[in-house]
């Protein structure tokens, strides 16, 4: 599957992956869709993922998603002879990646001061819930708590909705996009110091720097930024209208694209009107303008408005369905679904990279692995 | 400020920074944070967000929060001869990073081949809307359009509520982190090829990585997920639940840790019963679950609950204001809260660094620039 002439950016990097269910996983794919050698260490009964979600011919889709361009080696962490075979991979690895509870990496005999001397170049990354410090670190995280407890429920839906979660395991997914990120600095680091050193993405540290631009907001109030909905919190008008066959998004973010938006839709008059004449006043009277702006918008169909207002610079579009966006020519543009070849010849779907270089381009080196697929190939290159 | 026996990972690391706003400037403030020398090229008035959100004595929080470690250089890119001078630091960086919309910056003379012939090690990243490709590349795109567009809108909320946006401006700061990672990725490419490459991000390909999970579901159903608001699309009990004093959101993850949220609110007795004997039948019967579940939280308090839960191993926290999660003992373990020391001794609070290297940690090398603070410096060593 590979192209010939096509390396990873990060070819010849050896990772030596340790992570189950999805922060850990993601972090270890987004580096082996870049290239690395990505071995993944299973239990005997393989990660719980395999069996969880919809399936292709019995083999999980969820799972196909999160390990594809992986390696599958099955060993049993709880004897000691297994032990000794991951402690010579790491002997020979650029990276290990974990999202073991904070400490249990260290209480299974790899702390990091026995992993500098067994490989001083080894780069020992862990994803977490909230941090190895203080007294949160040990208690049990998931998606929903680290959106709980970082403050970033609280601040989606509306007053009438109180807090509401993102629908996806978001912050799982930013903790992992960011230990990949540390990772992949920590090796950069190593070009010039020839050290390998620890690094650490948690769930909660990921979604508090999600919320940059409200935090700085609230450090000055010191105030919760109001819960907003789908309006924006000082932009009016801004947000979803109904058309006549739908709804659509509109977001003029500046005073010159309001302008705009108002003359698209015949409203400009209302900027000679004192409750409209600035953001500031159309903010006061915005429950009043999207009152005329619906009754303008709904004449006409969402496709109308948006030709229009895209025509005119203004950003517009359809709210999409998850499969629809999926369908849509815009995924399509950017090859963001693609298909593997297997395991055994079976097509399954995902998404695909979200990141493009353009002379080590991320691809599908290999489909999603069985479990212990690759135990053989692996421990083979360690007797050499 | 920087600690002398102390380098970041990407120190020695020029990064000629064009960007405006939100994407680009995220991108490029993670790269300041690990240690590299970020070059922000400002238009003689300035980056827009100078201007914009609270201030603190007449400099923009918003504005710190996402250019803290930068140097600014004020370059008016309508002179040719200021053209000339960024040809000259082009030529000497390692990275330029823009996030024009596609096609703008060749337009200015700067497409990747006259790039590449100014300076082969050079890195060209990009951070736009909708990708390079397609009908929607020179669409304008915003946070709230890429929200609508990806069919992230569509899952958040509640049927009642319909779709909901994300209240922080998630689409621009996911592009941004990945447009950094792709950026480290090249850098570790060209260790071993010894040449630059492009590198290119955008808003609506970044959220649909995002929806990984949900996506492999829709890929076998061919469905769009339910709108599951704070409940779980696949689990029950699940959600959040109200208690004598407040509310708790609970995550019992699996059949084990359902038993013992159970056996902690002293309704174990409820698996007996056929309806909520197994995950499948507690999901049919969800509502009426819920009804029991809270009749007996809403006795105890909310320090009770999660004392007892964590206690037991069940994933539970309070949902937490903004202000709340920021002066939180957890956000402090974790270092989240951060004071620069500028410009001119101002105290601005901002949010730390999510990606911890324990030998090259990020730290603030400087305070955010003024505007045009490093042109004379800057524009010195050229002169060399």
């Amino acid at each position: 599957m590979v192209k010939a002439n096509k390396i990873g950016a990060l070819s010849g990097i050896k990772v030596i992956d340790l992570t189950r269910v999805l922060s850990g996983p993601f972090c270890t794919m987004l580096l082996a869709d870049m290239g690395a050698e990505v071995i993944k260490i299973e239990p005997p009964k393989g990660d719980n993922v395999r069996n969880q979600g919809d399936m292709v011919e019995g083999y999980s889709s969820y799972f196909a998603q999160f390990n594809r361009n992986k390696k599958s080696v099955i060993l049993d962490l709880y004897k000691d002879s297994e032990k000794e075979i991951l402690r010579s991979l790491l002997s020979d690895a650029d990276v290990v990646v974990e999202n073991f509870k904070a400490g249990v990496f260290d209480k299974m005999g790899f702390d990091f001061e026995t992993l500098k001397s067994l490989n001083p170049k080894l780069i020992s990354a862990s994803v977490n819930g909230f941090g190895s410090k203080g007294e949160m670190s040990d208690r049990p995280a998931f998606d929903f708590i680290a959106q709980a407890l970082s403050g970033f429920m609280s601040l989606n839906g509306t007053e009438e909705s109180g807090p509401m979660r993102a629908a996806m395991p978001i912050s799982d997914l930013v903790a992992g996009l960011y230990c990949a990120f540390g990772i992949v600095c920590a090796l950069q680091s190593r070009v010039s110091t020839g050290n390998g050193q620890k690094v650490e993405a948690s769930l909660t540290s990921g979604l508090i720097s999600m919320m940059a631009y409200l935090s700085s907001e609230s450090f000055v109030t010191g105030k919760a930024p109001n819960k907003s909905g789908n309006n924006h919190p000082i932009l009016a008008p801004y947000g979803i209208f109904k058309t006549s066959d739908g709804e659509v998004a509109v977001a003029p973010a500046s005073d010159k694209f309001c302008s705009i938006f108002l003359e698209c839709t015949d409203l400009s008059y209302l900027l000679e009107n004192e409750l409209y004449r600035n953001n500031s006043s159309r903010m006061k009277n915005r429950d009043s303008l999207n009152v005329i702006v619906n009754e303008r918008m709904i004449l006409e169909t969402s496709d109308y408005w948006i030709k229009k207002l895209n025509k005119a610079g203004c950003p517009a579009a359809k709210i999409v369905s998850l499969p629809e966006a999926l369908n849509s020519q815009l995924i399509k543009d950017n090859g963001m679904v693609i298909n593997s070849n297997g395991p055994e010849g079976r097509k399954i779907k995902m998404t695909g990279f979200p990141v493009k270089l353009s002379d080590t381009p991320s691809q599908l080196y290999r489909p999603p692995p069985l479990l212990g697929e690759h135990t053989k190939e692996i421990l083979k290159t360690l007797k050499k």
